[in-house]
Parts: C-alpha cells; structure tokens; sequence
C-alpha cells in the first residue's frame, strides 16, 4: 500500500477529489475507447499461478543456460524491468551478481557504439535474448534484433532460436510471425494493455524473474492496491496544484537505486498526459544529490515547480555512524542511525521547499520489496489514467511519439 | 572545437549577441566579485605539466594498489567525473574493467541501503579512497566519510591513511586539517574556483585518470575554446528563447554514455540560474529511448519547451545491420551502416520537433575522446556563467543550496 501526505500542499478542493472518482470509475468501466485500454486494471487478479509459473519456469531455463540476456525494447518496453532490477536488486546487479545471468538492456537507442560495447561483452558468454515490441515493427527494437541476432546465429547456429524469447502480440505482427515460425518461446502483450502500462504482463515480469525477483509477490503487492483513495488523491493533487500555475513535477527518492523507476514513472506521465498544448512535464529528482543541483531552481528559480517525495522504509538497513578523527562540526552524528539522519533531512528539505513556495505532496511506502514494488506501479498507473482524464486527455494514446517515426523514411532518403 | 547550428530556432537578434560578448568579457575580466570565481576561465591555459603529472603519479599508485575506489563528494565534487567515466569509458565501465579499478561514487545521498551495497563489495577488495569537498563540512560527504574511513581502518590499520587521497581547499577547512595531520596525499581545489566549475582541477582529473583515462588531452581539449563565439551564440540564443516564453531546455544525446554528462550540465545550469524566481530548468533527454516518454510531451504538451541537441562524430564504430529473417518492415536498412540510420532518425526529430514548435539549437562535437570531453566541458562553462548574467543573477553563488542545511540540525533535533 502507498499512503498519500497531502499536508505540504493548498488543500485539495472536494469538487476535484469527486472529479477524480469519477474519472477513476469511467477508466475502470471502460467507458468510450477506454474499453480497448484499460486491460491492466484487473490484470493484477487475473493473472493466473499457471501464467505465473511457465514465466517462473522459462526465466529457470534462461537462468540455467545463459551468463548474459540482452532485453530489446524501448520506452515500456524495457523501462519497468530495469526499474525493477535497479530498485529490487541494485543499480550495480551486473557487477554483483553471481548466481544470476547479468541482463542488459539494447533496441533502445540508435547509437553505434554502444550497442558495440554490449557485443563485445556478449562475445565471452553463453547468451539468451528477450524482444519485446508489441507490433514488432518498432525502429529501434527492429534494427538491434537484427544486430542480435545475427551475432546468435553465428554462436549457435540454427539452435539460436532456441534462446530467442519473444513478447508481442498474441494474434498479429512481425515478431508473432518469427516467434511462430521459429518455434520460440513466447509471451502475449494483451491488445487491451498498451506498452507504458504493460510493466506487469510478462515485459516486466520475464526479466524480473531472470534476475531472481519473486514476481509472485510483485502481483501481490500490485493487487492490494484494489480500493485507490489515496492514488485518485494522488491525481486530484496533481490536478490542483497543475491548475495553480504548477508546470512541473519533480518525483523525489532518496533511493539512488530508485531512478530507472523515476524513467519508469516518467514515461507513463509524459506519453500519458502531455498532449493538445497541455500537461504537467515531470522530471525525475535524486536526493540528496539533487539538491545540490535543481536544488537551487526549486528553491529560488520560478515558481512553477511542485515536488512528490516518495518514502520507503529503509530502517532494516541499520548503519551506525562511527566516530572520525575530523573536525567537520558532525560529531553529533555519531552513534546515530543513517536513517535518522536521511529523515531529519527529509523534513528539512520539506520545510525549505513548502516556505520557498514549492508544494511538496508526500507518498509513503513500506519497505523495498517485490510486494511494494508491484504497489507502487499498481498506484501509479491508477493515478496517471485518473490524472488523465482530468486534464481532458486520452491517456492511453500517444499520437505525438508518431510524428517522428513518420519522418524517419524521408529523411534516409535525402541521406543516401 | 563544438560548433552551433541554429537553423531550427527563430534567429537571434544581433544586440543579444552583443549582450552575449559584453556578458563574456565582465565574467572573463573578473568584474565585480567575478574576480574572486573566475579561475576555472584560464584554467586550462594555466595547468602545468608538473601539476599532469602529480595527478597521473597518484592515479598510477591508486591503480597498482587497489581493485576498488570510493570517490566521496555531492554535486559538483563527483559528477564530473562520473560524467567523463561513463562517456570516455562506458556506463558499463565498472563490469567490463580488467585493468583499472573499478569506481564507486558514494557520499552523494543519505541511502543506507545504497550504502551498504558499496560496503559489502568493498569487503573483499583492496581499496582506495578519494574524499572531495571544498568547505569539508558538506554532510552527505562528511557522513560517508566516517564510515568508509572506519572500514578502512578495519581493513588497513594505521596504513589507511595511505590510501586516503583529499581534495579541498589549500588553506583552510576540516579535511584540509585531516589531510595535514593525518599526511594523506592531497590536491587544491583552489578557492576561486566553484564546485560546478571544478571539472578539470583535480577533482575531475584524479578519478578520470584512475580509470586509465588520458587527463592532458582532457586539458587540450578545453584549451581548444579560446575564442569562445559559439559558446556566446549558445548563451544568446538560450536567452532569446527564454525571453520568447520556453522554460525547459532539453539537453538530448544520441550516446547513452552521455546520461551523466547531462547531469553535470544540469547542476551547472540549474545552480547557476535559477534564482530571483528566474531561469530556465534543465533537463536531459536521452535519444532516442526519451522519444517514447516525454517525447510526446515535446511534441503535443506545452508550447514551452526548447531541445539542444548534441551530436559527436561515432562514424569509427562502424556496425552493418545484418539480414534479418523477419517481414517488419526495415529490409531497406539491411547493409547500412547504423550511425546513418541514427543520423536520419536525428533529421527526422528535428523536423518533427521544429514543425511541432519546439525549437532545436544543435551542437555538433567531434569524436567521442577526452579531447572532445575538455572541449564540451569548457564550451559549457562558458555558455553557462555568460547566460546566467545576461538573465541578470550571479552564475557562481547559490543560495538557495543553503536553505536545506539550515534546516537540518533544527529538523534533527525534533527527532531525537
């Protein structure tokens, strides 16, 4: 569960928190086009242990064939599975890891040398390659599949396929035909679930589980988020505080390991919600490190920032200050917890921001973990279709993103 | 050199660019309080061969003795060099090294799960520290300080001390004491030189040339931007579009490896303007993965947004897309070389972006080196301390860091 501070912001009107249930029960209802979208709200309760364990079983072969995974995908494609990995596990997995293959994620950018380096590690290890487009007709995703698979073919031969893993659509599209034809094993992305809400089909689940994350447990956490106060709360805040002249949103962890998250949480807002000339931009904010960084424009740049901090309970981490031989005016620290320090500092960063007139909402969460993971995702994703039919949009299109893939023809014309 | 193309912004009107060298030469002729922060201007000119080599000296003992760094510092004192590292190197840097330590950054947040995770595979490494602070008494720092400090004692006895590498002011300051005392191997931050203009001192400099990275042609690099008029064009025409209602600038990159130099740039912009309720907020935007997320907003969302565009020259990592047995649609592309694929992609946002009315400023660098990172590292003070005066703030102070530390202690006390 993912509780909701709303203290450090002007109270929320009632006519907007009744406005967000309304939004709420039309998305949920699958009013209009919404029907066609809205599969990822009972995908929680509807995912079946059979579904769960072939998931479980196929990352068990994966895991026992392969040092390395290379996932290919873009934008929802790949984002909550690293966010998972980075969050659950650490942002340094792959130096870390030992029992568990180290996955890295390609097809999601155009840059040669790049995708060159994930190549020449791929050279020494046994490999296996999740693809992930829903259409499979995704530029990026297309070109490095290529590439890929290519270099498999000339390590394995014809039994390359045999650790091609696919997840597209069930019924149509390019990579359901190579699935089929090459015998691969392979997931169905629902046609009702588009891809930035897709984290907890078998996109995020399969990479997940390959890292040794328990994706029993994600779903668990994911449905107990079934009676949402406090993310229709979420919205409305974020409507209100939009409607005040808020331009910005800074989503705030003191969790480095949080950040793939925040690209996560990113996408779904920005495809989501910034469409016909409107929307709130959100940006993704570290702390500390941040504060010494847009710290400075969210305490006296203009005053069109609002801050969400999200909170995890960290104190298991137990870590006692020491004494230092150093006169750096933080003996008092000494003996404390780094938590106590992390949360006096929490406060007094909300208090610098709320009297330097940034709003700051606050979401509480339990302890990093599979279950809160799925939570926090659940909660999101329920707070970003409510925000969005709020601010008049359609949240679950993206005719924007289209704009530069139709170009893309023309212009290697008058290149080549 | 980074050469500007601004044919996909409105043009800028000649007395901005006027304003532009009058803000340069104030900054450069250290007007005002100026004079006491403008080292980092003839930085580059002024480095000696005997200062290269005392750093290089240091990096060479740090690199025979230990399999692991943790370079403390917040900000300015440690994304510079993670910025060079993941760009010069990879982002990847820290799984792929053979013959280089591998490199931790810590002291930079107040997590200790994050924490810990450096500590435990610290554990079994032999280990070097490089603590950077200019005051000392930065608390992120100071606290990591005392705990990795107290590992290493664990580890190393009295001999830790030798394996503890300060960078601080020359003068003055508590690490300054303990590097004194204590008789650890230290370098100058020198004092007319800020965290965020202090890349290419030795706190940029000692953990790049760790890595095995080559620091005199870092040097070269920047000394390459003596006739800054490219930089002035960037700073003017930052300006002119924010006086022309855009308040975002998306720093883009096609290199995934750029992420953290975008960081960087980041803290530089954001801590330099955004102040007296002003300024432009800094984001980075990474190509083309961001397309799919807030490249819908760029799009369609507010008309307030501006991109920069950052291009290098990746022509030597030469990758032919390969035969694929899948009908998607990019047979065309079988044969190409990727980065011709990346530079039509590139036309094709820009197109998009600028007919959707998001101007587009591009800065085309050379090749990915340290040469190339020298240069961008200089062009960008300099666009930066001459934006941040022609927005009339002061580009080197920043105030409003300083509102959260106040409120620590009077936080912490309300907790105990």
């Amino acid at each position: 569960m993912i509780n909701i501070d709303i203290t450090g912001i002007p109270s929320i009107p009632s006519q907007l928190l009744d406005e967000a249930r309304h939004a709420w029960a039309r998305v949920k209802g699958g009013n209009g086009t919404f029907k066609d979208w809205n599969g990822w709200v009972t995908l929680p309760e509807t995912t079946s242990d059979a579904e769960i364990a072939k998931i479980k079983l196929t990352a068990e072969k994966i895991r026992t064939e392969s040092q390395m995974v290379v996932v290919l995908g873009i934008g929802g494609s790949y984002l909550g599975a690293r966010a998972a990995i980075d969050f659950l596990k650490s942002d340094k997995y792959n130096i870390v890891t030992r029992n568990s293959p180290r996955i890295f994620f390609a097809g999601n950018n155009l840059s040669a040398p790049y995708t060159q380096q994930i190549m020449s590690f791929a050279a020494s290890q046994s490999l296996s390659l999740i693809v992930v487009s829903k259409s499979g007709k995704t530029l990026e995703t297309s070109v490095a599949f290529r590439i890929f698979y290519n270099l498999m073919k000339a390590k394995y031969g014809e039994k390359a396929r045999e650790r091609i893993y696919v997840i597209t659509d069930p019924e149509k599209g390019a990579l359901r035909e190579f699935a089929d034809k090459n015998g691969c094993i392979s997931f169905p992305l629902p046609s009702n679930i588009g891809g930035r809400y897709s984290v907890l089909t078998a996109v995020g689940l399969l990479p997940m589980a390959v890292a040794g994350i328990d994706i029993a447990e994600v779903i668990n956490g994911a449905k107990s988020e079934t009676s949402p106060e406090d993310a229709l709360t979420y919205a409305a805040a974020r409507q209100h505080l939009y409607r005040s002249g808020k331009k910005l949103e800074l989503l705030a962890s003191f969790e480095p390991n949080f950040r793939y998250m925040g690209e996560w949480w990113r996408q779904l807002f920005a495809e989501s919600e910034g469409k016909e000339f409107k929307g709130i931009f959100p940006v993704f904010e570290e702390l500390t490190a941040d504060l010494h960084s847009v710290g400075q424009y969210v305490q006296e740049g203009e005053r069109t920032v609002f801050e969400t901090f999200i909170n995890f309970d960290t104190s298991a981490a137990k870590l006692i200050i020491p004494a230092g031989d150093i006169n750096d005016g933080y003996d008092r620290l000494v003996g404390m917890d780094y938590n106590l320090i992390a949360k006096a500092s929490k406060e007094g960063i909300k208090k610098a921001h709320t009297d330097g007139g940034t709003p700051v909402i606050e979401l509480n969460a339990e302890s990093i973990s599979p279950f809160t993971f799925g939570a926090a995702v659940q909660f999101f994703l329920i707070s970003c279709a409510t925000s969005g039919v709020m601010l008049g949009v359609d949240p679950f299109n993206q005719p924007g993103v289209e704009a530069y893939k139709k170009n893309f023809f023309p212009a290697l014309d008058k290149l080549v």
